[in-house]
C-alpha cells in the first residue's frame, strides 16, 4: 500500500502543478481620462483578476510566476483627441498602439516570457492622450493571461 | 499488480480531465449584415468549434464547461456606416467596440470566469449597425477558448 | 519497487507530453515596410519564438504539432496610406484586416486547427500596402500560440 499512496501523492502534485499557478486578468476602463507624457492608465474595474496580479490602485500586472504570458490591449479614442498608447515591460516600451479619429480603435497585442516581479503596464506615450470610458460603454480594455508556466 | 493497474487508471483519469473540456471557436461574417439595435450578430461561419458550442443559427455561444475564458471581438465598418457592437454574457453588455469611419476597424477583448450554461453574444448597440462581410474578406470575427477548466 | 518505478515513468512521460510541445511567437515591424500584391509581410524582431517556428527570413510560421492554434495581427497605417492584411493558411486566405485613414489600426484574429507544416503567414491583399513600424513603435504585430495539443 505504500507505494499506492506514494503514487497518489505523485499525481496530486502533478496535477496541483498544472493549475496552481493559474493567472489571468482582464481590466476595463469605466471612466474616460486624460493622461500626461508617460503617465500609468490605471483601470477602474476588473472582469477577472485571478492570482490578484493586476493592481486597480497603480494600473500595474506583477508577473507572480515565471511563465509565457499573452497580453491585449485596445483603446477607443475621444471625440477630437488622439490616444497614444504603449505596452510597457518594467516601464519600458514593448508595444504601441494609436488612434488620430473621433472614437477610433486602437489596439495591439504580444506574447512575452516574463520572470517573477516583472510588470506589465500601459503609459501614454508623447502628447497628452484622451481615452474613452462609460460605465455602459467599455472600450479600453486590458487583458492577459499566462499560457504555459517555466518552472526554471 | 493490483497496484499498478489503479496507478495507470488514475494517470488515464488525470491526463483526461486535462483534454477532454477543450473548448475552442472562431467565428466569421461571409456576407455584410445590418443589426437593428439589440440585435445579435449571427456569423454565418466557423473556422473552427471544438465543443459545439457556438451555434450558427442563434449566434449564440454556450458555455458547456465551468472555466476562464477569453473572447476577441474584431469588425470592419461598411463604407459611410458605423458599426457599434457590444460583447455581451447572458444578454448583458460586457466591453464594446465602435467603428465610425469607412471600413475602420472595430476590436476589443475580455477575459471572462463563466458557468457551464452562461452565454456569450455580440449585439447591435444603439443604432443600426452595418458590419462588413464577404466570401473573400471576412474582416468581422468572434473568437473564443477555454484558457484553464474549473471543477469547482 | 518495480512497480513505483513504472509508475513514476508513466507520470514523467505524462508530465512531458502536457509540455514538450509548448509553441508561442510573438512577432513585430521595427521599420516600416511596403509590400507589392500578394508579398508577404516580414517581421524584422521577434519578442518570442519559443519552439522556433516563426522564420524572420521568410515570415511564414510552420507549424511544429498538430493542434489548436490561435493568431492575432494588428497593423498601423501610414501617413495617406492603406493597410490592406490578409492573414492566411498554407497561402490561402483566412482572415482579412483593413486600415484606409492615416495611422489607423487594422486587427484581426482567429483560431484554427493545424496539421504538422501548416504554414501561416500575413500577405498584402491587393494594392500595395504601407504599413508603419519604428524601433520605438512597434504598431504591426504577429503573435500566435499552441492553444491545446492534437495526439491524432
Amino acid at each position: 500500500m505504500n507505494r499506492y499512496y506514494i503514487c497518489a501523492l505523485m499525481l496530486v502534485i502533478s496535477a496541483s502543478a498544472d493549475t496552481e499557478y493559474q493567472v489571468a486578468f482582464s481590466a476595463g476602463l469605466l471612466n474616460s481620462v486624460a493622461l500626461g507624457k508617460g503617465e500609468t492608465l490605471c483601470f477602474d474595474h476588473t472582469f477577472l483578476n485571478i492570482g490578484h496580479a493586476y493592481d486597480l490602485n497603480t494600473g500595474i500586472f506583477t508577473c507572480p510566476q515565471n511563465g509565457i504570458y499573452t497580453f491585449q490591449m485596445s483603446a477607443l479614442t475621444q471625440r477630437g483627441r488622439e490616444a497614444w498608447l504603449d505596452l510597457t515591460k518594467n516601464h519600458k516600451l514593448v508595444v504601441s498602439a494609436w488612434g488620430r479619429t473621433d472614437y477610433a480603435t486602437a489596439a495591439n497585442s504580444v506574447i512575452l516570457q516574463l520572470t517573477k516581479g516583472d510588470t506589465i503596464s500601459v503609459k501614454a506615450r508623447r502628447h497628452t492622450t484622451y481615452v474613452y470610458g462609460r460605465r455602459n460603454g467599455v472600450y479600453t480594455t486590458l487583458s492577459g493571461f499566462l499560457v504555459a508556466p517555466s518552472y526554471i
